[in-house]
């Protein structure tokens, strides 16, 4: 059996001001700081053990992942930061209020952002000084890998390239597997998974904070999987 | 140019408490974190950057790492965390008071362990739970790689292939190096880059939480280093 599990960010300093977050790297609130050591230690009680961990280059995610290999005592194990696990780059929405943007907008336009998997935010202008190919950690990518915005469908296809190349192949050769992450790169990773629709993938709500353990057979589809929490094993 | 700066991790909880450590996997105390903040953001206000950093497997070194990255706003660069860069293994002396040891084998003994170049301490004995090989961070090695005790000589000897199979090639490549290590795995470093002697690398003692910065021509030759501080540029 192999052993994957997901876990989205505590919650970040935006996610408390309500504001489009994106690919903005804000960094955890005291909230989101003290759900990642629960985690951890929720993870270490349950004799979970790691090989190799994979997250993105946002420190929301970073630091998750570092506060939970501090509580496992596992801070030694191989670490891979990738920017297509980052979370979906939500264009020039990015660092608005999700309120004000609704009354700009209206809320069906918003709920349709939000909520469609194939419609885009809009695009960050260029020379927007939002735009990726400006901060030195995206500025080495080909400029066509470089969103200005991302629909659903668009942030799936960018992570499921880094699953087949880096994570499925670690999995396959017995290791076992954490992957700290973004409520839509995760979910690009549980619709493929677990096969859900385009329509079903955008209502998949993902705790943060919290172990989704998968338990995978030798061709990495899911057995079962579950929430790891306090109070037993939930599906 | 090419920029390699070297940091001894901060104070350990075993420093303070005079033990041998050698690859006992302690904590930093708290004053070794703050010395790892500090430094992390005197590189900063210095306008220090790194495309990738290096340290051991030890939690001392990786926490510092962190730390600093944290201070610098740089936890999304590339971690490569290797035993190889690892304190030297200090045999069956690890987890020794070093005044007691000084008591039982004599001043004389203790020093020549500490301050030759050639001896070693007495080895673990087989068996030994502090044994590397029953760590699983060590398991995976080929049995002969796994030390039972080192010489400074068969420290620098597991150095200097990781500087040679990946530190060199990240300089070669222009990337802004960051080794975050231990005393004696510095010393290998040091040894080679400055070529000093085997009878002075053992007196030459690094500052802990202190960057020190060297400079580099195309060939990787050293043309100077000094110790980033405070107070400016000392040699």
């Amino acid at each position: 059996m192999r052993q994957l599990v997901l876990i989205r960010h505590g919650e970040s300093v935006w996610n408390k001001e309500n504001l489009f977050t994106g690919w903005t790297d804000v960094n955890l609130s005291e909230k989101g700081e003290e759900e990642s050591r629960r985690a951890g230690r929720l993870l270490r009680e349950k004799g979970f053990v790691f090989d190799v961990a994979f997250t993105s280059v946002l420190k929301r995610a970073v630091r998750t992942l570092w506060l939970i290999l501090d509580e496992m005592d596992l801070v030694w194990i191989p670490e891979r930061k990738d920017w297509r696990l980052n979370e979906r780059h939500y264009g020039a929405l990015q660092g608005l209020n999700k309120a004000q943007t609704a009354e700009k907008y209206g809320e069906e336009q918003v709920k349709l952002w939000r909520r469609s998997y194939h419609v885009r935010p809009p695009a960050l202008p260029e020379g927007d000084e939002r735009y990726p190919g400006r901060d030195p950690r995206y500025s080495t990518l080909a400029k066509h890998l470089i969103p200005n915005t991302e629909c659903l469908q668009d942030t799936v296809e960018r992570v499921l390239p880094f699953w087949q190349q880096e994570i499925a192949p670690a999995l396959r050769e017995g290791r076992r597997v954490l992957v700290v992450a973004h409520g839509n790169s995760l979910r690009g990773l549980i619709k493929y998974l677990d096969r859900v629709s385009d329509s079903d993938i955008v209502n998949l709500e993902i705790a943060t904070g919290t172990p989704l353990v998968y338990e995978l057979d030798d061709d990495l589809k899911p057995v079962r999987h579950y929430y790891a929490s306090d109070s037993g094993k939930l599906s």
